[in-house]
């Protein structure tokens, strides 16, 4: 915590389903009062599937997701809200991708821990990369009972995918530059 | 926008000085009627201040921000938020390097747009790398007259941060790995 910052009043005037507005009045060092006005959000836990070796090639297995925030069906690593008591991010991770893409991780790395947008909220997702993955259930429904497609990208391809907007979710991004800047350093490395 | 989310009703129960959210009911495809609770924001523009050749080892440089929703102050690249009409994104990013960091940019080169967290918000930020810099101003303080710590990382130091917490904005970590994978690629064509 940044010192200097006392809270002087602090409001909750929205408490939604899953987020809720604070609206504090903070003292500043030079002794001037002012508004902070953010989100408190139970902070997420995102995952890279990724299958191939470097030098074969390698794919991300993204979902498409309806955010109606944005107006817009959007491609996405899978992920989930941490809000499911006693789970740990790595556990939400791994539970989310089977249910979003069918598949388990026989293995997972943490990539970090992020704020997606910290001028505002103190969401946090948190990244892993998932490997040797296994077919263990068809891909199910999301939570409304509507489909979701997942598709396999070349990873060079999805990085392309960043700069021409077929891919712009923060954390997708992200995950899938982390991934690419981890395998290029392993390149050198392999047999 | 997705087929088949019609909009049943809407509501906005918190308007604040830079936000508000909105509630809106829709009925899915499968006819259930559900609801969508999220936040309008205007938008920001961030941008990756570069110096160096590839082949010299090159330097980013960030500022430090104090960040009341996450209680911290965080290492970012330089950014703010597109409030200013008539301004475009690029206009902001120009605007928001030299406000922050005393650096004018003689290049300004697009990276991507990103929703910072497209589950609850519409957020979108404007990516920017920034070369050719030249210093016109003496780093100056923010809106709060807190001084901006500016410091220069080096772009492999930068990305190694991404992954041990130093670095935890995401709008920050697209930027430099973005960034790290552009000149990758450019590596290999420099003479």
């Amino acid at each position: 915590m940044s010192p200097g910052h006392e809270i002087v009043s602090s409001a909750s005037p929205f408490r939604g389903g899953f987020f809720q507005v604070e609206v504090d009045e903070i003292r500043l060092p030079n002794g001037r009062v002012t508004k902070r006005e953010y989100v408190l959000h139970p902070g997420a836990a995102a995952v890279v599937p990724l299958r191939g070796r470097p030098q074969d090639g390698q794919e991300v297995l993204l979902v498409r997701q309806n955010r109606h925030a944005v107006g817009d069906d959007l491609l996405e690593i899978p992920a989930g809200k941490l809000d499911v008591d006693g789970e740990t991010p790595e556990q939400c991770a791994s539970r989310e991708l089977i249910e979003e893409t069918g598949f388990r991780a026989g293995k997972l790395v943490a990539l970090g821990r992020f704020f997606s947008s910290p001028g505002f909220t103190d969401e946090a997702f948190h990244l892993f990369l998932a490997t040797d993955l296994e077919p263990v259930a068809p891909p199910p429904e999301d939570d409304d009972g509507e489909p979701i497609a997942a598709a396999w990208l070349g990873l060079d391809d999805a990085v392309a995918a960043l700069g021409d907007g077929r891919i712009v979710d923060a954390k997708s991004a992200i995950g899938i530059a982390l991934a690419r800047l981890r395998e290029a350093g392993q390149e050198h490395r392999a047999p």
